[in-house]
């Protein structure tokens, strides 16, 4: 294990006048809170030497002067529940993190226009929150776990489940720390005195919103999220499929569904150990592989069959009951398949909701999920983009799923409709915390995955921070292209090459011939 | 009037060699015919030295480094349909221009997953076609014209009226040749063999796709074209306000029925003296302004009313009518409102609608709105977004118009609901093209347009070239934080400053200063 990485004195000293002392974070156990808990035991790789917590603009703009200053690398985080990717741990071992969880305020409710705005450290549940609070009839769309940021899972190219989920329409109008210190804001907020900043999805010229997701180019310190008002209706649905084959079809329906605009938002199809306590709370998965018998047996004993589609209907009521015919009409015609249904919700009725998949849908933010979940059991992700095609999702998922299998570990995970064209096939590969060997196992099968699924053509929509160099390769058209490109930005807009280098695989100049090394070796 | 700017021999030479000497275009009336046919009679502020007609990626590749090697300003366009806004014309006097309108080939289309992929000069009438011909039962989002270029509308962020048309979603997955002539492709089509590239919006890293529209970073040569199923049923609706004063409820309906999902795409509002001619082919605009009592009789005898707005609804047949019935709920309340719509047609039935409401609105291409118009009758924009609210349609509407009057000129144009949140208040300023003393008004009017509603502060959503600098400096927060974000970018990935410089306020380095001085001047 190598020395543990510190900060000198002086940029401690200068980082605690331009915050206050108890927002400058070196003691090493409270550093190490700071880590995505589902990691190799005694791994220290990505250790971080300190955290700053940061309270306004002008403190992050601070933070940012002295680490170009002192040529100190940061990686921000808002509320760091990248779980499974490698929570808010730095890529760069040594850096500072910025942790933004006490900028949490919301700034704005619009009612009329249904927008909020808010800072990097409002969770789900706090935006919610202020929604409810506020007698607000507007409905957040919400991922799986509402602790997390805003701002900070839509920075990394999250998904959320209602209509705004799909193709990254959550967010419109940041303002963003440069790596310099300096202020921008994107779209109309470049215009002093303008309304439109959180409505309009552009300015004129380059539109440079898409380009602070998943990158290392500055620091999103505000953001405006597009709310709907709560419809008339809101039904969950439950579509499953009786035998493992069905995924095919399955799939192809769904597309169809989607494309015709009777499902929107993102559907997800998951596989029986993931639907069974998530849908039902049995407990059934862990890490001992199970085998197809055991699996099929699960399915049909809890009724959620080998594939569970999660999905749901908004609307005035007539068009969702018109929705749910449609759903019927073609999802039956699976033989097997079954459509369960929620009750048809009115807005007064969410305070009722209990069931987690009728919650999430509803825009309520919960954590079931992780609380059904034992604490010594955690995942780590590999999530390729698949065409929404019944037999291309066939293809990788039964790659995946043979390579996780030859570890030893229980294939998890579903198939998201990010959008009505493509899939990810989320693949949580679970493992004990606690067991060294089994999370040497998890953590290798994964770098498989990034690599020989990569070869195949099907490439990450967000990488591991231990694997995203290799992710990154799999972008690698034309002698990486794309890389070499993001990489020009990079050096002009970071000169210093101080903020996340690394990030999905994207270096300043400062570190590229080592990590070129790096990623060759 | 200034000497001729022209290219030199050795510079003709190069490109004849590598395009071939028909393609590269250097008499004067030849070059000219590549400019907006709407501009002061005898300006030649904007003339070019010479047009290349490039047929393959590999030619426009050849022209970049032709262009570094003697540093020639270039300045691309599809099929220069730009009219309004300054055509295909360069911003910098005796710039090369690249047409594309020889790259014309659809490369892809893909029934299932339901998109095309096309080359730049491919227009909406070429891909409608190519659908028609292979028998596919797809549809595609165009604007009121079709002779334009599918990827030249897109890149200037212009719009088209189907669900695809908002929010910037027609195009997925782009190949660009750089500035320095390499090639780039956006998204998973990085990912060698892949598959999702014109499926998914994004890669991994910093999303690049919105970076080259209303751009000087690239040249698309390749686009994804996201299309729709031919649905069960589609019904063109006409929304009519009796009094002018509607306006601003009128606006309010619209805003809501977009955000509960009833309509779709981009509803557009129009004037009287827009709709009349386009909804009823009565002649009744022109460039002799006219009284309240004269547009309110016109508004009262064709029965488009003081303001129509041009929708549809597209879906299955029981949806559609269910919504028609909503539509009408609301838009009824309205006094003296009056809602009128098209039979439902099936897919079958596209082939003989003829009345251009319908036609662009089920996605055939016309040249109906402009074979309408007297060829001597020429128009320029300005186009500010607005929130999707009435009263501040009505502020921003009333002071363009105010101006547009007290210029002697008629105020054309409408409110096109770009998304659910925002609106462009597009104003046509029409004069005659033959007439200097009234098209020297007309380009007056706008430029005041752009400095008096932007320091109010609502900004262009596309700059006509003779104002880019202008529009720019109304995105000017925190002393120009935005277009220095971007020209820093724009130095990095085209240090020669050769590709398209100014356009949309965005200069190369080696311009800034005299540009600066221009713009404060």
């Amino acid at each position: 294990m190598a020395e543990r990485p510190t900060l000198n004195d002086t940029v401690i000293d200068r980082l605690e006048s331009a915050l206050s002392p108890d927002r400058v974070i070196t003691e090493p156990a409270a550093v190490d809170e700071f880590k995505d808990p589902y990691y190799i035991p005694g791994d220290d790789t990505f250790t971080a030497s300190a955290v700053v917590e940061p309270t306004t603009t002008e403190e992050v703009q601070a933070v940012m002067r002295i680490a170009n200053e002192f040529r100190i690398p940061v990686w921000p985080h808002g509320q760091g529940r990248n779980y499974g990717y490698g929570g808010p741990s730095p890529r760069v071992r040594g850096s500072l993190q910025i942790s933004l969880k006490k900028m949490n305020r919301v700034l704005e409710i619009n009612e009329e226009l249904a927008y909020a705005v808010v800072e990097p450290g409002v969770r789900w549940f706090d935006l919610h929150e202020a929604l409810e609070a506020g007698g607000h009839s507007l409905m957040l769309s919400v991922p799986d776990l509402g602790w997390g940021s805003v701002i900070g899972n839509s920075m990394d190219n999250g998904m959320t489940y209602q209509p705004y989920g799909a193709d990254f329409q959550l967010l419109c109008g940041l303002e963003v720390v440069l790596a310099d210190g300096s202020l921008v804001r994107t779209g109309a907020g470049a215009i002093p005195d303008n309304k439109a900043w959180h409505l309009y999805r552009r300015g004129l010229g380059p539109d440079i919103q898409p380009l602070f997701a998943q990158s290392n180019y500055g620091i999103v310190v505000r953001a405006g999220v597009w709310l709907k008002r709560k419809p008339e209706g809101y039904m969950a649905l439950g579509l499953s499929l009786a035998r493992d084959a069905d995924l095919e079809v399955g799939v192809d329906a769904i597309r169809e569904l989607r494309l015709e605009g009777i499902l929107e938002g993102v559907p997800s199809i998951y596989t029986t150990l993931t639907a069974a306590p998530q849908l039902i709370d049995a407990d059934v998965d862990g890490p001992a592989l199970m085998t197809e018998e055991q699996i099929q047996e699960i399915a049909d004993r809890t009724g959620v069959g080998r594939w569970s589609t999660r999905t749901a209907l908004w609307g005035r009521k007539k068009i969702v009951e018109y929705k749910l015919e449609r759903v019927k009409e073609v999802w039956e015609a699976i033989p097997g398949a079954k459509v369960t249904h929620s009750p048809l919700y009115a807005p007064e009725d969410y305070g009722a909701l209990t069931n987690s998949s009728e919650q999430i849908q509803a825009g309520i933010p919960t954590l079931q999920l992780i609380e059904a979940t034992p604490p010594n059991m955690g995942h780590i992700g590999f999530s390729p983009i698949v065409p929404l095609q019944g037999k291309e999702v066939r293809f990788v998922v039964d790659e995946m799923r043979r390579r996780v299998e030859e570890a030893g570990l229980n294939f998890l995970g579903g198939v998201m409709a990010f959008n009505e064209r493509s899939a990810c096939v989320v693949g949580g590969i679970p493992f004990d915390v606690t067991d060294k060997e089994q999370a040497d196992r998890a953590f290798g099968v994964v770098r498989r995955l990034v690599k020989e699924v990569g070869e195949l053509g099907y490439g990450e929509y967000r990488a591991h921070i231990d694997y995203m160099d290799e992710a990154q390769a799999v972008y690698g058209w034309n002698d990486g292209a794309y890389r070499r490109f993001a990489e020009t930005i990079k050096d002009a807009v970071d000169p210093n090459g101080i903020l996340s280098p690394g990030r999905h695989g994207i270096w300043p100049s400062s570190y590229r011939p080592q990590q070129s090394d790096a990623a060759a070796g």
